[in-house]
Formats: structure tokens, sequence, C-alpha cells
């Protein structure tokens, strides 16, 4: 098993459209979340009702996730998280191999990651600007899987991710048969 | 590591609803094929449209995976699958942690498995039709994503199950940049 170090690890959603993508960029998000991202930033149409719906999970589940849309273009926010370190993976079905890259990411200790979801059409701008193209194998499937399969190597792992929503007002017990939830108030 | 044996794999997606559904169901039958299931079945409204466009993956990418639709009832499909020698998995963000179950059906040497992936709103009974509740996290995510964990773990391995689809007609070379996609004719 690799030697796993602690990284950031950021999304960045590109080119949502509200209405025709509202449940995959939200499940982009919820998947960020649950699997150790510290965010989600998203191009495209602001949609105050997917930041309103990512919002109320983390308040209610926990941890301190954020998502922001970014006013300006994916151009802008890849280089302005170049300048602060990040290293920049384009996830795509056209990309090499992830294990191979997350491996070598991994070895070399890289701190800071931000992974790039695409959008309905990737410009093509975006596979020359990110510093390496990744696969979840080459096949057809969905970005919300692969965005998993991916953050699970990446990140700590998921049952860690989890033990760390300490502040969660909200949380399961995990049952047999049916649903055990349990609500708890807590302190502002 | 455990041990991995061969296992029939097949999901059934409940209760389908055209126009707001098919990207997810899409998604999940994709995930499926990409991530070693045989076959999708699906309840709710029959969707030509969805199976035309999963079947047209399968003719370009290679492989032999099915997508069905059930007309008879979810308790049917499961009951039919039991007599077959299935054993029920229902996944839920309720459920018992994965790793558990996975690691206990490697070890029962367990021959075939029907995932249950949940649609708006999940009966009651499946909870107590199934053999087994189980989560991937107890966070809300992405039933995508969630399949697409838990079958990385039951199957093969997503990269053996890509290097199966030998008879595919369309083929992605691993770039570090931009596309290579081969296009070949094979014999029909």
């Amino acid at each position: 098993m690799e030697k796993k170090v602690k990284m950031e690890l950021r999304v960045l959603r590109l080119d949502h459209r509200p209405g025709r993508d509202k449940r995959v960029s939200s499940h982009a998000a919820l998947v960020a979340r649950a699997f150790g991202a510290s965010g989600m930033i998203y191009t495209g149409v602001k949609d105050t009702s997917l930041e309103d719906s990512v919002n109320k999970v983390v308040k209610q589940w926990g941890g301190d996730f954020f998502i922001r849309h970014a006013s300006s273009s994916w151009k802008r926010v890849i280089s302005e998280h170049k300048q602060e370190g990040f290293t920049i993976l384009h996830l795509t079905m056209y990309g090499m191999p992830f294990r191979d890259v997350v491996g070598k990411l991994i070895k070399e200790s890289c701190p800071k990651i931000l992974i790039i979801v695409g959008g309905s059409k990737v410009p093509s701008g975006v596979y020359d600007a990110c510093d390496h193209n990744v696969s979840v194998t080459n096949q057809p499937h969905s970005e919300i899987a692969a965005l998993a399969v991916l953050l699970e190597h990446l990140g700590p792992g998921i049952e860690k991710v989890e033990a760390g929503f300490d502040n969660a007002s909200r949380k399961i017990i995990p049952a047999e048969r049916g649903k055990n939830v349990v609500q708890r108030s807590i302190r502002a």
C-alpha cells in the first residue's frame, strides 16, 4: 500500500448549467466532501440553489467543506491555483491511468491538488493547462464515479474522512435493517 | 488483500422515471458495465431511449453487458434472483459498512450478487427483502459513486474488466494530452 501524506484536495467543476446540471454538480460536491476534498469551485452559471443544498448538507452532516462560484474563467482559476502550489489534475476518459499518476504524486509528497471535473464540453485548452490528464479506465461511465475512485486513492480514506465530521448535527448509526438517524443540537 | 473469486454481479435500479432519471440511470448502467457487472435490470417506466444509449455504448466499447426493463415488481425481481442463488445487497446510506460485508461475501465465495440501487423513494420492504443493507460511508453523496466503490471492491478490478472488452470497435489509447481514439471494424 502506498504511503498516504496529508494533501489538500479541491475540485473544480467546469461549466455548470442550472437545471440541467444541478444533480450532477450537487453529486460532485457531495462526493468531494465525503471522499476528503476541502471544497469545490465551479465555473459556468452561478446557482444559489446548488450552493444552498450543498451548504445545508455541510451544516447538518458536519465538516467545513466549501462550495464557491468562480466569476472568472477556468483559465484564471487554474493559474491562481498553480500560483498557490496546487498540482492540477484533469479527470478525463482520454487520460493516463490514474493509479500511475496517484502513485507518483504520493511518492513526491504533493501537498495540494486541484481535480478538474468536466462539464458538457471541455475546452481543449484544459488538456494543456493541467499538469496531468488522468482516467479511471478509458471507458465511458460517470464523472462522479471517476471522482469518487480518484479521491478514494488520493485522500485519507472515506472512513477517516467520515470520522472527522465531528461537528455534525445529524448522524446515521449503521443498521442491518431500516434507518437509524440521530439528531443532536450543537453549540453554535 | 482479500482473495477475489469469480462472481456474477448484477445491478437492479429501482423506479426509473424517464426524463428526470435518464442521466442517473444511464450512469448507473455505464458504471455497472465498466466496473464488472454483467447487466442492469430496472423497474419503473420502460425507457427505450435509456436502453438504446446503453446498448450503443456496449456495441462500440465492447463486452456483452445487458440492460433490461422488469415489467414485474421489484419484489418479483428479488425473489427470482434469490431462487437463482443470488445474494441481494441493497446500497443505502443507512446500511452497514460495505468493507465488512464485502469481506464476508468474498470469504464465503459467494457466486452471484444482485446490487440494488435506489430510486426516488425506496419502499421500506426493500430493506427487509435484501440479504444485506450496505453503505459506502453513512454520508449523503451519490448512488453512482457508492455503486462504483462497491463494485471496485467486489469485482475483479476495473483494469481487468477493461482488458476483457476485446470485441470493442472503439478504443482509447491513454494520452498525456488530448484525445487518441482508434476505431476498427469488427466482424459481426
